[in-house]
Parts: C-alpha cells; sequence; structure tokens
C-alpha cells in the first residue's frame, strides 16, 4: 500500500455502472454525501456525469487511482459488478491505491463463501470487508432499498449512518431503516440468499394460484386483476401480490389490445441464488422444499419445446369431463368465489411454511458457521424495500423479538393459528388440482412439509430397516439406546413360491 | 516409477477390507482367479486368511509394496476405501511401485468430479484409471454385483473378462452380465450416482405407500407382508419390494413379540449420493424432484425431537372426524381392498416418472461432459445385482434399445400406457393424502412433474413478467423473436385507494 496524502473528499465511492449500481449512488447522493463513481466502461461514467448526475455532488473517474483517491479517508468503496471472479480481479485492482481503515464493500449477489474468503483476505491486507446482499430492484436501489450486511464487524460503525439513510424505512413513524449489521463473514450474502429463495418460493406459490385461478376457475386478467387487488389488501399484502395486480392491467405494448401477460413466453430463467440456497440446503439437512421446488419448477419451464411435444402425446386425467369428478370437486372447493377464496388461504398457508423453512435453514447456517445472526434483525430488514417485503414480515418480527431461539415459526400462536384455519382449504386446493391435473408443486410441497413437520413418527422407519437388510447400515431403537444391526434374511418368513 | 521383474501371479488385487471389500474379493477369487488382498490395518488381513480366504487362492500381504508387487502386469488393482481424501492418499502411496499400464480401480461411491481428475492424473503417470460404481449390498458383492466401470477406456479389455465373470447376469438364459463400460471420465460413478438417487426415490414411495396403508388403511404387518407378496408377483416386482415384504415378517429380535419394524426409530440417514445427484440436478436446471424430495423426506425425518414438540401443538385436518370428508375419500378410493390397488397404481406411476427423471438428468450429463453415454446400456446394468433391479428395467432397456436418443420415458408407448393407466388412482391417492393429512411428498412431487412436463403452458410467464417488472430481467414472447423489456409501472391501471 502506498502512503498517500491526497485522499479527496468524496463520502463513497461506487464502482460498476450498471443500472443497480447507477440507481445506489444517486440514492447516496440525495442524502447528502458526495459520491465517487467508476466503472470499467469509462463511458458510461461520462454518461451518468452527463446525464442523471448532472448538476449533483458527483466526482467521475477514470481510472482505479484516481477513484480511491477521491474518497476520504477511511475509504468506503462499494462494487456493484458481475459476481465470482470479476469481484476478485476488482479487489486485486483496489488493494494497491487503498490504506489501513479503508472499507471494501461487495453489494452484488456473491455465494456466502466468497465473502468468508475475501473478508480474511482484505482483512489481512489491514482494510475492512463487507458483503452486503442488496434488494429492492432497480427503483428499490434508488428510492430505498434493503441492506444486508455482514463481513468485518470493525466496519459497521463507520457505514452504519450512510446505509440506514439510503435505506428503506418501516414502522409506524417510516423512521426503521431495512438495514442491520447481521454478523461476520458471509453473514450478510447467506441472509440476502435466503431472501432470493424465498422470493422464488413466492413467485412460484403466485404463479400456481393464477394457474388455478385461469385454468380452472376460468378467470380473465381483468378478474384476476381484482383478484390480486383484493389479496393485496389482507394477509397477503405484498409487494410481489402487487405487481401481480398490475401485471394483469398491463395491455400489449407491441401492438394489438390483448394482455401482455398472455404474450410472453412461458420460460423462466433463474440467477444462481435460488439454486445455491437449495444446494446448501442439502448440504445442511434441512428441509428447504419451497424453492428448491421453485428452482425445478423454472427448470421444467425451460424444457419448453419438450414440454409441447409431450403435450400433444400425454393425456390428463379424464376428470374435467367426467361428472362424477366434477361432482366431487365441486363439493371441494365450491362455486367461484369460494374457490377464489380457497386458492388464497392455500397461498397464505403455504407462504407461511416457505417463510418457516427459510429461517429454520438460517439457523442451521449460523449453528455451522458461529454468526449468531439475528433473526429479527433478518425479518426486520425484509419488511420494507425488497422485493419479498410484506405486511406478514412485522409477525416474523414479533415472533423473533419475542423467542430469540424460536425453532420454527410454526411453532408460535399467531402462525399455528393462520395455518389451522387455512389448512382444510388448502387440503382441498391441492386435491382437486390433483384431480383435475393442475400442477401445484409448491402448494403440495409446503403442504406435505407440514404434515411431515407435525407427526411424531414418520415411515423412515421402514427405510432404516431396508438399509439394514441390504447394507448393514444399522439402525436405533425407539426403545434402547444403541445401533443395531439385524440378519433380517436370517429371521424372514420363508416367502411362499 | 521403479523397474520391476519381480510381479507376483495374483491376478487381482484388493484394498480396503471392511464388508464390501471382502466379499468382492471372495467373488473373484471363487470365479477362479487368484487374488491379493491389502488393508491398512493389517490384522484384518490376517483375519480374512484364516478365516473365510482359507484354503481358498489368496495372497495376505501386509505393505502397499508387497501387495503391489503379489499381482502380474498389466496389475488390476481394485480399491474399496472410504470415498474421498483417502482415494487420494492411497494412489499416492501406489504410483511408486506401479508400473506403466497397470490399472488402479475405484470401487467406492467416489463423486465423479473426483474420478475425472484421477483418471487425468494417473494417466499422466502412464498408468489407466477407472471409477467403478458397484451396487448390490454385501450380498451382491458376494454373489455378483451390479458394476458400472467409467475411466480410462484403454483399461477395459483388460478387466472386462474379470467383472463380467464376477458380475450378476440377467436374461432368458441367465448370461447377460450386469456389467458393460460406460464411457470416460466419471461416468461410470455418475451412473451409479443416479442409480442410487433413483434408490432413494424408490425407498421413499414405498415408505409412503406403507405409511398410508397403515395409517389410513389401517393394515396390519402380516396384512402389509401379503400386500407386498403380492405387489412383487406384479408390475412392480423389484428387489426393494422383496425385502421390504421380509421385512414386514420379522420379529424383534431383542426380545416381544412385536414387529421388530415397530420398534425402528423413525429417523434415516443418508450417505451422500442422493444429495450429490440433487445438487447435480440443480446445476443441470434439469428437474430431478424424486431424488431431492427422497433426502429432503429423510432430513425432516432426522428432526425427530423438534417433530415431536410439534405433533403436540399442530393440529392437523379435522377430516378423519368429520363424516361430509369421509364420504369424499370414501368416493375418491373405495373399500380396502381398492384403496390398496389405488396405493399401488400411485406408486408405480411415481417410480415411473423417477426413472424417466434420472434418465433425463444422465442425458443432461453426459452431453455436458461429452461420455456418449449408453443409456440402455445403464439400464441393463441396473436389471440385476443392484439394489434397484426390477423386471420394469428390462423395459428401460427396451426403450432405449428403441431409440437411443430418447428424450423422455414417457415418450415411449409402453410407459405412456402405463402412467396413462394409473393416473385415475395416483390422482386419487395424492387427493386423500392431503385431505386426511398424510404426507406424500414423492407421490406428490412425481404427479406434478407429470402435469408440469405435458403442459405446453405453464404459468410462468408470469413469473417472467414479474422478474422484468422488479429487475429488468427482460422476457421473451410467444409470437416475435428478440428480448422485451417493459415499463410496467408507467403501463399499469392506476391502482383504487
Amino acid at each position: 500500500m502506498k502512503k498517500a496524502d491526497m485522499s479527496g473528499d468524496c463520502d463513497f465511492g461506487l464502482i460498476g455502472l450498471a443500472v443497480m449500481g447507477e440507481n445506489l449512488a444517486l440514492n447516496v447522493e440525495s442524502r447528502g454525501y458526495k459520491v465517487a463513481v467508476y466503472n470499467r466502461t469509462t463511458e458510461k461514467v461520462d454518461a451518468l456525469m452527463a446525464g442523471r448526475a448532472k448538476g449533483k455532488n458527483f466526482v467521475g473517474t477514470h481510472t482505479i487511482e484516481e477513484f480511491v483517491k477521491a474518497v476520504a479517508r477511511p475509504r468506503k468503496l462499494m462494487m456493484l459488478v458481475k459476481a465470482g471472479p470479476a469481484v476478485d480481479a476488482l479487489i486485486e485492482q483496489l488493494l494497491p491505491f487503498c490504506e489501513p481503515g479503508d472499507i471494501i464493500i461487495d453489494g452484488g449477489n456473491e455465494q456466502y463463501q466468497n465473502t468468508e474468503r475475501r473478508t480474511k483476505q482484505v482483512e489481512a491486507a489491514g482494510l475492512l470487508y463487507v458483503g452486503c446482499g442488496v434488494s429492492g430492484g432497480e427503483e428499490g436501489a434508488l428510492k430505498g432499498p434493503s441492506l444486508m450486511p455482514g463481513g468485518s464487524a470493525a466496519a459497521w460503525p463507520h457505514i452504519k449512518e450512510m446505509f440506514q439513510s439510503i435505506a428503506a424505512k418501516v414502522g409506524p413513524n417510516n423512521d426503521i431503516p431495512c438495514c442491520e449489521w447481521l454478523g461476520s463473514g458471509g453473514a450478510g450474502n447467506y441472509v440476502k440468499m435466503v431472501h432470493n429463495g424465498i422470493e422464488y418460493g413466492d413467485m412460484q406459490l403466485i404463479c400456481e394460484a393464477y394457474q388455478l385461478l385461469h385454468e380452472l376457475g376460468g378467470l380473465t386478467n381483468d378478474e384476476l386483476y381484482d383478484v390480486f387487488d383484493d389479496w393485496n389488501r389482507g394477509d397477503l399484502q405484498s409487494y410481489l401480490i402487487e405487481i401481480t395486480r398490475d401485471i394483469f392491467s398491463v395491455k400489449d405494448d407491441q401492438g394489438g389490445s390483448d394482455h401482455l401477460v398472455d404474450k410472453i413466453l412461458d420460460v423462466a430463467g433463474a440467477k444462481g441464488t435460488g439454486k445455491w440456497m437449495s444446494q446448501l440446503a442439502l448440504d445442511l439437512g434441512v428441509p428447504s422444499t419451497l424453492v428448491t421446488t421453485a428452482v425445478f419448477a423454472r427448470g421444467l419451464s425451460a424444457q419448453k419445446e419438450a414440454r409441447v411435444r409431450a403435450s400433444k402425446r400425454l393425456n390428463g386425467p379424464s376428470a374435467k369431463s367426467n361428472p362424477e369428478m366434477q361432482a366431487i370437486a365441486k363439493s371441494l372447493v365450491g362455486d367461484r368465489a369460494e374457490f377464489v377464496e380457497a386458492v388464497r388461504q392455500a397461498l397464505y398457508a403455504s407462504k407461511i411454511v416457505s417463510y418457516a423453512q427459510g429461517f429454520v435453514q438460517l439457523q442451521a447456517a449460523s449453528a455451522e458457521h458461529g454468526w449468531g445472526l439475528d433473526y429479527g434483525a433478518a425479518a426486520l430488514l425484509w419488511r420494507g424495500g425488497c422485493i419479498i417485503r410484506a405486511k406478514f414480515l412485522d409477525r416474523i418480527k414479533e415472533a423473533f423479538d419475542a423467542d430469540a431461539n424460536l425453532e420454527n415459526l410454526l411453532m408460535t400462536d399467531f402462525f399455528e393459528k393462520a395455518v389451522e384455519d387455512s389448512q382444510e382449504k388448502w387440503r382441498k386446493v391441492v386435491a382437486v388440482a390433483s384431480i383435475m391435473g393442475i400442477p401445484v408443486p409448491a402448494f403440495s410441497t409446503a403442504l406435505c412439509y407440514y404434515d411431515g413437520y407435525r407427526m411424531d413418527r414418520l415411515p423412515a422407519n421402514l427405510l432404516q430397516a431396508q438399509r439394514d437388510y441390504f447394507g448393514a447400515h444399522t439402525y436405533q431403537r425407539t426403545d434402547k439406546d444403541g445401533t443395531f444391526h439385524t440378519e433380517w434374511i436370517q429371521l424372514r418368513k420363508e416367502p411362499k413360491a
């Protein structure tokens, strides 16, 4: 590191001027801070300076050295670039110009293991490192995102005021910032990853509700608009329900009078965080089935051509044209208004299970890494600014305020009652979808989790017997301590011919 | 490598004398080969030589050098030790005593990436390397396992005769060995991993059938014995159904007159291959939902204490005591005999979906790695010897013989008809389980896959609209090429207050 006595007077530096970075820089500047910006393709710097930053308190820079030196010590230098090797390369470029105590912040959707590694690397160089989840999309970045910082704890006092000032605000007086320190190492990235995984689940659940209402209920887009508008006034009130409502009102912007949603190809992409959360759940041995189901549903959606071929060949149930099955379906979910309400309850109960699973995974990860995560804080950060922001997160915050070590959201009075009140309709919706041939993988897996979780006895006793039979894997007993193995084949009844 | 002219006259060497290794060595010797054995804890060598190997054509060795030199060139040296670093350490120990052309074989449940790496490493040293999946448990190892070799193609002619001689045999004349060369690099381990993942799915499906028959149908263990005996005479005929039948006949071997299965703790372990297959499916973007559901079900079973607590608090459906719901359930699945048959059909259809998913994942992996896998060969290897051996694999082999590039098993006349014939009962079983509160995650996810796969239109259009709304992720259209982005918020209908 060079000795430098030429640091500038910017309060903050931001590298990476794609839409998220540009909006975040504008947000910081709007709170009274002077901001240095840099981008590898320097034309973007010039375009910003001549455009949206014109007349504002910005310093545009064209080299890493110039960028670092434009910022006052201890420097707060934030990267919003593609996760992975690009971040490592940038850290290597920044370090030679930085000085002890400077803070490098990664705002990308980074894998937490990379942040754990980089925190050690940057701390070894005498600097501080923060991996900060940022959620809220373009608009959130500009007007108030949810920020989920973790890494070098010593960095927090230096960035707290600025980060809390730019974050979304919630609470009765709109003054509680959606930004709190989450823990050491990769804690911030992990919380952001779980946020995104829950977002995957929420979106899949909404899609299943849409398909049921559209295919089975026969609702038009205008009727769906009214349903989601209505849902957004109750327990389900949330950003994703709100934008879903909006989507059903938008007409084709390429001409014609159709609704745009009907013109969109049913092939969904995935950017990685949902997959990571699923893979890490598998490593931890915790059943985060909602996010995994949502990722797999996107995978199946991507097999569009295979699905089109299969649709011409594989027949569904005859239930749609079978009066007896029609009658059973009707007896299960009633008339159209009752069906809409049943789907709402299925969505609500499934959503509670999804969040319960997400917090169980956070707890398992925190225990494994010794982060000492504050789950209530995580719930608080998700109350505003981010994609999954919802009324219902207030209840989760309250649950963890009441019991910091709560083992499962379902074990609180509020959520227990919410699920129990919804379960009859939820069950009937899954039953009718199964009979009628509408895939509801997320509704189903949520229900199976609920039913499995509340079973003191699952059929894994048979599974253990099988494993011991064919592989001598041994088993435990319900009535004695120890590990047992049985020579099953010698004790079995002689099979009939 | 040393020049050695002192190689012994053993045909085969085996390292690692746990039960699988010992049995495999005995199997090889029984086919007329002379076998050298070694184990790190050399007492195991002495115990084998003084025990089961006594009077047989074995050479017991006490050092790696002695072991290698006991075998004739080109040496076939097989390791059956714990997967992972122990294999790397052993290769390092073997290499100094080996000579060009010698063949090192790993028979463990190794991650395919490790075998890819080691194949390159060992080939660079002038030797050949094989990663060979071995299935069949203790008994299979001794009497005829299923062997799934891949790695250095030049090794195959040297080991083919021996490996095919010890493998299980199938076919009308019982002369088709369950051992064929699968491909380069980690192909053999990958096929074994998918085998194990399918095994996870099969076992979970059987457990769900058991729970339904036991909890809802009220069948006793003796009745379950008869049901599984019956099932093992039809389409479901397989090793796992057979041992499940046997298990229901075994009485407590710790005293008492109860059935042993009722004394076993319902906490299932997992050894890794099911988890790996799930994680790799997520990487490939292919929806292998059955194996993942089975892994998560084991994870939930392991939360025994949490489940016991939850069982005291969370209420299930009132359906069991509700005459109206009882009537609906009865109308769906009929009397007890009809219910048993419905569960059988649900199991059969779900199993077909599970195998279809496994082969889709094999195809995706083969395409990614350029292995050129022969899927019919994989099906053939699973017809005998291994844990998932089943009548039904003959049909899979036939399907790939008829079309080597078959995109999905469901797209063949046989399996299409089998699923279509079963689907009404399958749907009703999932519906009744949902209403009655019995978790059937694997039956459900299989049904959702079937229904999703045969849909030319899934609700992912809405999901793409959501992603474009909040994150400008863009979308494709059904009617025009290109990538589109819409400023949704500007086109939306102004929301009501």
